[in-house]
C-alpha cells in the first residue's frame, strides 16, 4: 500500500464536469437530461465507462441505479457510499447532481491513482431519477432504501406517459424495481456533495455548508370566511372582507417563521368572488413551514394554529413531511476534513430534498454543499465556480476518509 | 281643486307591491324579470294599466320606457317626474326598482284620489332595462337623456345573445332608441325612491336616507413585483416575496378609505406563480375607491399612489367615474318632507348607480332611500318592512308638493 496521500485532480474534475454538460446541451448552455431519455441513458454509460476506468467494478441494480464498487482491504466491512445522480429537470443546469457523481468519482480515482485501498469498499452510486421527472422525485434511492412505492410506476411522468413505459424503454422491469432495496446495514454510511440551490454560502463567501439535516416540510390551509358585498354600497365598519382579515395572517407566516429560525411561505392566495366592485367573501391560502427540528415546527404550527384562528381562519395542515438529520458522524467527518483542508464551513439545513434523505432509512447519510450563485437551480443559469467544484470534491474526499478511519464495522461508529 | 291634502294609501301601495312580486315569482321567494322577458312585459303591462287607473295619461318612448303623465294646472311648467325600473337581476328581490315606480304611482293615485292637481305636470316614469342584464346597465335612463351609445345594442345581454335581439322582440326599433333623448331642461326635476342596498340605514334603526349623491367609483391596480424562488433553499433575508410586499398595501386601501370617510377595496388579487412550495414572484391587484366629492378622491388617489410605490408596486389608474351631486334644490325638498312627517333621516351617499344618475344629465335630479334589510339586495333575501315602504312613499309624495311648490319655471328653483 503507498504512503502517498490521495489528492483531487482538479483539472480532470473539471474536465469531467465539461463532458458530461455537453450530453444533452441545450443552446441556452443549460442541459436537458430527463430520466429515460436518450442524452439520460448516454450520461449513465460515460459515468459507468469512468468508473472502470478508475478501478471499479460495475453493475445495475434493479431500479436502475449504477453502482460503482473499489474494493476495500478489510474483510467484512460493508462498503462507503458517495454519490448523486445525473439525470436533470427540464431545461436544467449542470451541477444539480452532474458534481456529486463527478466528485465521488474523482475520490476514488484518487485512491486508484495513489495506488490505495481503505479498509472500507467504496461505492459511487449515480442515482437514477431523482428530479421529479417521473412523477415524484427519488425513484432510484427510494427503491434502493426498500421506499419504493409499486403505485409509482402508474403515475404520470413529465410528458404524460406513464413511469412504466419510461421505465421498460430503459430496459428496466417495472415488477423487479422493488427488488433493488438493500437491508439496512449493508451500508457503512452514504455522502453526498451538491449544489446548496439557495443563496446563503454564495451570500456569505463560505465555500462549505455542512449539511444537519433535510428538512421537514408541513403544510397547511387557512381560510378566511368573510362576507361578500357591494363594493360601494357598504359602508367600512360594515364589512368583513376576507382580503383584509387574510392579509395579517400572511405577514404573519413571515413573522413566526423568522422567529423560529426556519422558513415559512405563503405561495397560493386565492380570493372569492373576486371581482373589483365586489368585497372579498372569501379567501383561501395556503402556507407552508420548513425546518430541521420537530419541536420547533411543532412550536411554529401552535403559533401559526394561534394566530389563524385569532385572525378567523379555518386552519388545517394538508401535509408533514419528517425532517431528516445528518448521522453526527458523518457531520463529525465533514468538519474533520474541512479543518484538514484549512476551509471555513457553516452548519446549515438543506431546504430541498435529495437521494440522501431516502439512504438515511439503510444507513448513516450526510451532505456537503457547495455554494450556487445567487441561489439559482434548475435552470441554465446555475453555476458554481470552478475552485468551489473542486474544493467540494476535496471535502468529499476527506469525509470519505475520516469515516473509514472513524467507522469500526457495519453500520457502527 | 279641492282642499284635502293628499295622503298616500298605505294598504293598497303594499297590495300593489305584492301583486307585482306575484309577476315573475320563484319558488324561493324572488323574483325573475329579466328586462324584456315575458315576465318583465308583463309586469310593464301591469303598470301601465295602473298608471291609466290613477287617472294618467300612457305612452311609451322609443327605447321602451313607460310614462305616464298626470296633468298640471299652469301651463308652460315642464312636468316633475318620479320613477324607477320594474325589471330585476336574474334571482332577484321584489324591492330593488320595484317600490320606485309603486311609490311614484301612489303619489299620483293619492293626487287623484284628493281630486287635485299640481302646478306642474307630474310624470311616472317606470324605465325599462336598469339592471346590468342587457351589457351595461341603465339602459332606459341613458336613452332618455341622450347617453345612448349606438354600439350598445350589439352588446351581448345576459343570456349570451345581442341586445338588439332583445329589443325587436319586444317590439323596440334598435335604430329608434337614440330618438327617445329629451332635451335639457324639458323636465323640471326627477326623484327616484329606492332601497338602500347597503347596511346603513337598517343598522342605524333610521328610516330615510336623503340622497346627497351617487359615487364617483375610480379603479387601479397595483403589480408588485418580487423574485419567485424555491420556498426551502431561500432563506427569510434573501426574499422578496410578492405577497409579503401586497399584504400590507391592501390593509392601507382599508386604511386610506377610512381616512378620507369614503369606501375603498381591493376585489381581486393573484399570486405568479402560485404554487405552495415557490416564493410568490409577482402579485397584481386591483383597487377601488368611490365616493361622492372628486377632491377626496384626489387626495385619496395621491395617498394610495404614495403608499403602493413606498411598497414596491407599480400603480396606475384604469378607470374613473365621476360622482353625481344631488340637486340641492330636491334635496331640500326631501328634507322639507321629513321633517313635515315628524320622521328621522339621514343624508348619504349612494354607492351604487341608478337611472338618476343619468337623469343628472337632463334635469334636477335626488333620491329618498330605505332600509336594506342587513343590506342585501339583487337577492332573493332582499327586504324592507312594510311600514318603511309606505313612509318611502310619504316621503315621496311629500317631496313632490314641496318642489311643485319651490320649483318657479321649467328646470328653475
Amino acid at each position: 500500500m503507498a504512503e502517498t496521500r490521495p489528492e483531487i485532480d482538479g483539472e480532470r474534475l473539471l474536465g469531467d464536469l465539461e463532458a458530461l454538460a455537453r450530453i444533452g446541451a441545450t443552446p441556452q448552455g443549460g442541459v436537458n437530461r430527463i430520466a429515460f431519455s436518450p442524452a439520460d441513458l448516454e450520461a449513465r454509460q460515460w459515468v459507468e465507462e469512468a468508473m472502470r476506468a478508475a478501478g471499479m467494478e460495475v453493475h445495475r441494480d434493479p431500479a436502475g441505479n449504477t453502482i460503482g464498487t473499489y474494493p476495500g482491504r478489510e474483510p467484512g466491512l460493508a462498503p462507503i457510499a458517495l454519490g448523486s445522480h445525473t439525470d436533470t429537470v427540464p431545461n436544467g443546469g449542470r451541477y444539480d447532481g452532474a458534481l456529486g457523481v463527478i466528485a465521488a468519482l474523482a475520490s476514488v480515482r484518487a485512491l486508484h491513482a495513489a495506488g490505495q485501498r481503505l479498509r472500507h469498499p467504496v461505492e459511487v452510486i449515480n442515482f437514477v431519477a431523482e428530479e421529479a421527472t417521473m412523477g415524484g422525485g427519488t425513484f432510484g434511492s427510494r427503491a434502493m432504501a426498500g421506499l419504493f412505492d409499486p403505485a409509482s410506476i402508474h403515475h404520470e411522468a413529465v410528458d404524460g406517459r406513464p413511469v412504466a413505459e419510461h421505465l421498460r424503454s430503459a430496459g428496466i422491469d417495472p415488477e423487479a424495481v422493488a427488488t433493488a432495496a438493500r437491508p439496512a446495514g449493508s451500508l457503512a454510511a452514504y455522502v453526498e456533495l451538491h449544489i446548496e440551490q439557495g443563496g446563503v454560502l454564495d451570500k456569505a463567501g463560505v465555500p462549505v455548508g455542512v449539511v444537519e439535516g433535510i428538512v421537514g416540510i408541513r403544510r397547511y390551509t387557512a381560510v378566511f370566511e368573510g362576507e361578500a358585498n357591494h363594493a360601494g354600497t357598504t359602508p367600512m365598519d360594515g364589512r368583513r372582507d376576507a382580503l383584509v382579515m387574510a392579509a395579517p395572517f400572511v405577514l404573519a407566516v413571515r413573522e413566526i417563521a423568522v422567529a423560529h429560525g426556519i422558513v415559512g411561505t405563503v405561495g397560493t392566495l386565492r380570493v372569492s368572488p373576486g371581482a373589483s366592485n365586489v368585497i372579498p367573501g372569501r379567501v383561501e391560502l395556503t402556507a407552508e413551514i420548513r425546518g430541521l427540528d420537530e419541536a420547533t415546527l411543532d412550536a411554529a404550527e401552535a403559533a401559526l394554529q394561534a394566530r389563524a384562528e385569532a385572525d378567523g381562519a379555518a386552519f388545517a395542515r394538508i401535509s408533514a413531511k419528517e425532517p431528516v438529520v445528518s448521522d453526527p458522524a458523518v457531520v463529525a467527518a465533514v468538519e474533520t476534513a474541512c479543518r484538514d483542508l484549512g476551509l471555513a464551513y457553516r452548519r446549515m439545513p438543506s431546504g430541498a430534498g435529495h437521494d440522501a434523505m431516502c439512504m438515511a432509512a439503510i444507513t448513516r447519510q450526510g451532505m456537503i454543499f457547495v455554494p450556487s450563485r445567487r441561489g439559482i437551480s434548475h435552470s441554465p443559469e446555475e453555476y458554481t465556480a470552478p475552485e468551489d467544484c473542486v474544493t467540494g470534491a476535496r471535502v468529499l474526499l476527506g469525509t470519505l476518509l475520516a469515516l473509514d478511519a472513524a467507522l469500526d464495522s457495519t453500520g457502527e461508529g
